[in-house]
């Protein structure tokens, strides 16, 4: 009945979080949807998702342990990690740009983003800040998609 | 001739870097072999490897742009994942530990581990800087075995 009564209303639950090297927002939906809905929106920003690792998988086969839905989403703008790599060749250490969707409850799921302004501190390259802020931009775009 | 002359020689441009982020050392090996050197030392010290990003080939599908061989390798501990998940939920956005293998010239593969002390800074949470330690220690080994 509460399924019903919710259907297609903004929810309450949904909120926006930050971190030192993150930010995000909850969503109400699926899983398999928060996935969907995120890899969409990050090739509307230019970002194809190059590895795809899951780890609640990997936990419960390497150790047997349960644990809820949990996948690191990394992804990359061809271009600006082009840019990046030319004027860092080691900063693929730092790369992709990892999204992490992962399972808080029923029906809501966590979408946070690395925050590449705070964690590309670390590279003192000319250049990486003003790259690691457009990045910033576009991830933000994505999650206000979301 | 000199690559007879220098086969099974410890060779002097085997040498060791650090950066704010990562550290690592240059092999004199051929590009696949120096991905197998890795991959093995890795194991050793019980990290798999969850992802797998060819750059360069991505660069070259969707840029049309060349550049020398470039992979990104995910390395996870699945225990010590396991712990730093359960300590701080959102560490997933600074995970796996990257592990970049790339072409520096002819017969010569530079090796990198992201610097899991200096990235977790970043991370507040109770254990975390522990944590970073015994893996850059072991990441440290895998680096020596090479």
């Amino acid at each position: 009945m509460s399924a019903i009564l919710n259907a297609g209303k903004p929810t309450s639950t949904e909120e926006e979080m930050a971190s030192k090297y993150g930010f995000g927002k909850t969503v109400a939906c699926a899983f398999e949807q928060a996935i969907e809905r995120v890899t969409a929106a990050l090739q509307a920003e230019g970002f194809g998702i190059l590895s795809d690792i899951d780890v609640a998988a990997t936990l419960k086969k390497k150790l047997n342990a349960d644990m809820p839905a949990y996948r690191i989403l990394g992804a990359c703008n061809p271009a600006l990690a082009q840019r990046a790599i030319q004027a860092e060749p080691s900063i693929g250490l730092l790369l992709p740009c990892n999204v992490l969707v992962r399972q808080i409850a029923e029906g809501q799921v966590s979408v946070e983003f690395m925050d590449t302004e705070s964690v590309l501190q670390l590279v003192d390259a000319a250049g990486i800040a003003a790259l690691a802020s457009e990045v910033r931009q576009k991830l933000e775009r994505v999650m206000q998609a979301l």
